[in-house]
């Protein structure tokens, strides 16, 4: 049995504060509950509304829909949401590209940037302070199973910049076209927010600002912070 | 004074079927309605809350915050609202690229490939009929000015494809690297759908599957249909 005080602490972990505090997150969907214990993540607790579900998840706990519709965040909850710990963030050494954002708070964008490190075979991920939690729900929606392969952490940018004696690259609007820009093995990549780009104050760290070609001419918008990274992870990996 | 046909007329864009019928479709937010009047589009009627707001739109109607609200498809209205006359969709010759979609479903999806195609300066994108419709408000909200910049055509791809005499590449999981992989002066770009890819009834058609090489090792999902044609229509012009 489920108890009053059980649901309102996974209700309490819509919250940023309470995610943090008790060192557990959210995440809804049978696909996606899968691929967390897939990739080896510990979980919780298993809640399900459904007596095939339950025989699909080992030591899940039945409840009923009206008990899993509280503690969702889904407007149509999916019949399946797990609890998980979170992953410690291990201060990882820099043997590769590492990527580096600089409040982005879009959690779409967020949620894909993690799944293309994943891709791309990045390992840590830097975020500001600023950055979008990457526990909130909309993020492990974006991110799918990557999550628990990408290496993240929140910090002060301006100390691990600071630290790190590798080439640092920021993609600004009007920085060196990325196709001729020699890129260093390994380096460190720097992404701004949706609508300041990088801000002033982590802009003193950049040693190259590079920039993707724009062709159609005509255009005022930048590209999405989400498909910029795409284009410039592929710029890095393909060599 | 606007007329209760004209609120009923304007709530009914909502729908596709009277956008088609009418030739007309919305588009909310100071910004976005003044990146449509300066890519030249043709206003229908232009709706503001605010007599500051209506000194900026030449020609706007000033209308109470309830009737806005009315007209909205926004939890929070933004205080302008623009009717517009859909563009023409001419046939256009093949000079260049041409991205071709086959039952793309997300707005988001198709909202950030429309960007994608202004900024890399593809002038023509050719939709299936399943595809989401490009007048849809989430996709203008993600497009911003760019469908003004773009002909968007909604076809039977088969016809389509049938007809060109430029190679065909289709994005699949196990196509050939696109690193190494020649891509001619012109051709098509099909891209699949979400969840299924290209379908097997459009594949007959690729002269050449390609991929984007993965790094990571172990993700099981594949990049984002967006992100993926951010990297293939890089590739395509950085030659």
């Amino acid at each position: 049995m489920v108890t009053k005080n059980q649901i309102k602490l996974v209700v309490s972990l819509k919250q940023k504060k309470y995610r943090s505090q008790h060192g557990l997150f959210v995440v809804e969907g049978e696909k996606l509950v899968n691929e967390l214990l897939d990739a080896g993540l510990k979980s919780y607790r298993i809640f399900v509304d459904d007596v095939g579900l339950a025989q699909k998840f080992e030591r899940s706990e039945l409840v009923s829909g009206k008990t899993l519709k509280q503690m969702s965040s889904l407007t149509r909850p999916s019949g399946v949401l797990g609890v998980f710990h979170m992953m410690g963030s291990e201060a990882l050494g820099s043997n590769d590209w590492v990527v580096v954002l600089d409040a982005v708070r879009d959690p779409g964008n967020l949620g894909t940037i993690i799944r293309l490190c994943d891709w791309f075979g990045i390992k840590r991920l830097v975020c500001s302070i600023d950055t979008v939690d990457c526990y909130n729900p909309k993020v492990l929606q974006a991110t799918m199973g990557s999550i628990a392969r990408v290496n993240i952490q929140y910090t002060d940018l301006k100390g691990f910049l600071d630290k790190t004696d590798m080439p640092i690259y920021g993609a600004y609007m009007d920085g060196e076209p990325v196709y001729g820009s020699n890129m260093a093995e390994k380096g460190v990549l720097v992404m701004g927010n949706e609508a300041n780009g990088v801000s002033d104050e982590v802009g003193k760290f950049i040693t190259q600002k590079i920039s993707i070609p724009q062709f159609g001419g005509t255009t005022t918008e930048s590209l999405n912070v989400a498909t910029a990274t795409a284009i410039l992870l592929n710029e890095i990996r393909r060599g």
